[in-house]
């Protein structure tokens, strides 16, 4: 199944990931954090590490999703998580059709339900979906037969991305439970803070999350963290800190008064480093704005896993496509006996 | 030829596709449903039939084209026919290069035809080109040593959706000769009309066409078909019915005063579905303007095939694909020795 | 390695393309054609030459780059320079991420580095960068550990373009050396005219460059070549004569006092033809201003080799990504041991 090579997923591979008994999802859809179960969690961590060893081969290739179709459906413009995502199809040897809402049928007035069935008719195995409203990937997963992946929802979810930021986590510290992590900057506006908070709560970190008064909602400690107004705080005894990005193209006044004052109060320099755990690590979900929410020193410094966090996304989507696959063929062989 | 599965095409198999007798069209290009004949159209139809069933399998992927190049010229928007053709080329293993106006030179003042020559260079196998100007294809066929294939041309043809029209009809009905086929809608401005109601005529089918008086060219009977004002005449004991897109983002006040008032004269209502037959069938290109040329409830009745034409879509492409690659393998074998 | 068919490089194969004395190289990019030596140049076209064949075959295919990541990043727009590439890595099997200035991260105010650093964690193996800074891919080079194509940097050069004009003429004309080659237009805008006065000096032949005195650089003639205002000069006994595109959407009335005074002086009749040597070969990048710079009968008579340079285009472009991964390749093995 995973081309020549004997043992691909190394020695201990968790998730057996042969034909006859395919690791998978117990749902069929990847929609939010907030559906997954902790096993699901680990399993996507599990086959997640197994795949990343594909993309350090001379040959980047696996046959697992040979014949499959993917559609990558793209309502927001987004270089990062999409290229992510093609990547790990065509890794996976899957057939890719790409589509954007600036190329697509919605402009010409169709709903969202309409290109739905539509889609569903062209008989993809996986649908990635980003889309500007919160709660689209889950009225996909419910009208679709295919699997559906939210690839960002509006201020809602941005999944895999938390996947692959326990992913990189875990690759660095060998756990996650017991864990600081401080996550800063734009809570609000953030569906990768979202996402993160209620994944590293799940596996039992210790999240603390920091930001602008008008930029941390009211009531988000009901996800289970802990909200601090001084960014010194958060930082100190920090295993991990997450810097998000602040988006200086749709801020105005209204939330905070300059990028010059942000970064006075919540950018992460070196001095304010030295709050944090000797071994702490440093992340952000790109784009960067340096000299904002991060110095370049510390986007740069060795306890930076930036670029680990990229490198984790493709096996992180790799491990999910992989994964939900396991489902639509399992369903597909039902049904059509 | 067509991957390990025994018998890949079913039991009756009409056209062989085997490497010694390859089924082929009798021209080098689909330009238009007006220069093929009626054993072309059956061929084609027979084709897409056999070939329906790949994407119904687990692996829906066939490595008939591999290592032929299918260039996709498109220099209109369009999100279903480019992906229904993107599809039907993946599946059939081609490499793809896609084409659209707004990045191509001809933004920098080329003409169609040293578009094509450049293209030409390039060695192709197959061009798919979509134009807004009638006989764009054409030009591109009689220049061109690859395999032209119109994917809608202006306001003059776009013959593969007359096909996989037709191979609905077929498939649901067994047969399309006899059949009461109504076409309703905006017929001056649609390319969709014009091949149905030729390939519908060549077919032995009784193609009645009905519009608003402004939007029905003056001589579309001379296609052959009884064109008639009041809906209700056309429904009356039809077996298919076409709903057109009113192009509402196009329409100004000189064809129609109101989508309203077009709703009233010429909306698919259930009352108006009383007069078809029993087992009337409604069909629509998509996108549907919901509300407007067709009401909700008949877009998603049990009567509706519209989703089947988008599945018979991929199907029937990859049908002409096919068989014009087969064309173009003897060419090639011909001229290289 | 290359499929199925014995030999399939042809008899003399001058670079020996099997797995255990992989041809090469000497370096880990093409930037310039400045930093080629004439052995790298020999080497290039040489292996160009073997593999034209392959987009010649009814199978135009061969494995070579089978996963293998390609990243196009394309921060200029261009259809003939980014879809030559697309083919050949296509034709070489490669997986292929596209990447447009539009839809990056750019949009947002990342910098380049950034933008690289990140695509670089994905794991491609060769990065094709096209982008208006003149040093953009030297930038790139030195940053990454993928091979980097410069595609086009600005003023700079266009490296490919120079070797496929090469390609052409040795066709042609057997050598390079001793041969009259006449550079014709816009110079001080053209990284064509750049890359090809090096290329054509390094390779022996006489260059000569002319054009109205405010297109010309004062110092072009320090990169080996003859300046000369008169067209009739420069085509005097040439073996070659290369036209380039008068840039008209970008030209203003600083430069030239309009298009129709740019023909009567630099336009390419036949009425100048005849003042170059009876085998001489016309030229040009494209897309080309017919009556501008070039007439038609011109443009489309037998000694015009427009359309070979396209064609030549897809086997260079293959010849360098195949002899950049023999690189890369050999750099990953011992890295990952």
């Amino acid at each position: 199944m995973w081309g020549g090579s004997p043992g691909p997923l190394g020695a201990k591979a968790p998730p057996r990931i042969d034909g006859n008994a395919m690791a998978s999802l117990s749902q069929k859809d990847l929609l939010s954090v907030e559906q997954l179960s902790v096993d699901d969690i680990n399993l996507i961590l599990d086959t997640a590490e197994s795949l990343r060893e594909v993309s350090a081969r001379p040959v980047k290739k696996v046959p697992t999703l040979r014949g499959k179709t993917v559609i990558n459906l793209f309502f927001e413009p987004s270089t990062r998580t999409r290229s992510s995502f093609e990547l790990a199809e065509k890794r996976l040897s899957a057939d890719i059709l790409n589509f954007s809402a600036s190329t697509s049928s919605v402009s010409k007035g169709e709903t969202l339900l309409d290109t739905a069935h539509n889609l569903e008719a062209m008989a993809p195995d996986i649908i990635v979906i980003r889309h500007e409203a919160a709660g689209a990937s889950h009225l996909l997963g419910r009208e679709c037969r295919s699997s559906v992946v939210n690839a960002g929802d509006g201020m809602h979810e941005h999944p895999t991305q938390a996947l692959l930021d326990a992913l990189t986590v875990r690759s660095v510290k060998g756990r996650l439970e017991g864990l600081k992590v401080a996550i800063i900057g734009d809570i609000t506006h953030s569906r990768v803070a979202r996402s993160d908070t209620i994944l590293f709560h799940k596996m039992d970190a210790d999240v603390w999350v920091c930001g602008p008064p008008t930029l941390i909602p009211w009531d988000f400690d009901k996800l289970g963290c802990t909200i601090c107004r001084r960014m010194e705080e958060a930082i100190d005894g920090a295993d991990v800190i997450m810097m998000l990005r602040m988006q200086v193209e749709r801020q105005n006044e209204a939330f905070v008064p300059s990028t010059r004052e942000y970064y006075n109060f919540y950018g992460l320099t070196r001095e304010r480093m030295r709050l944090a755990k000797k071994d702490t690590i440093v992340m952000h979900p790109g784009p960067m704005n340096r000299g904002v929410e991060i110095d370049s020193d510390v986007a740069d410094a060795d306890y930076s896993v930036i670029l680990n966090q990229v490198a984790n996304g493709v096996a992180t989507r790799m491990a999910v496509l992989y994964l939900l696959s396991g489902n639509a063929g399992l369903k597909l062989k039902r049904s059509s006996r």
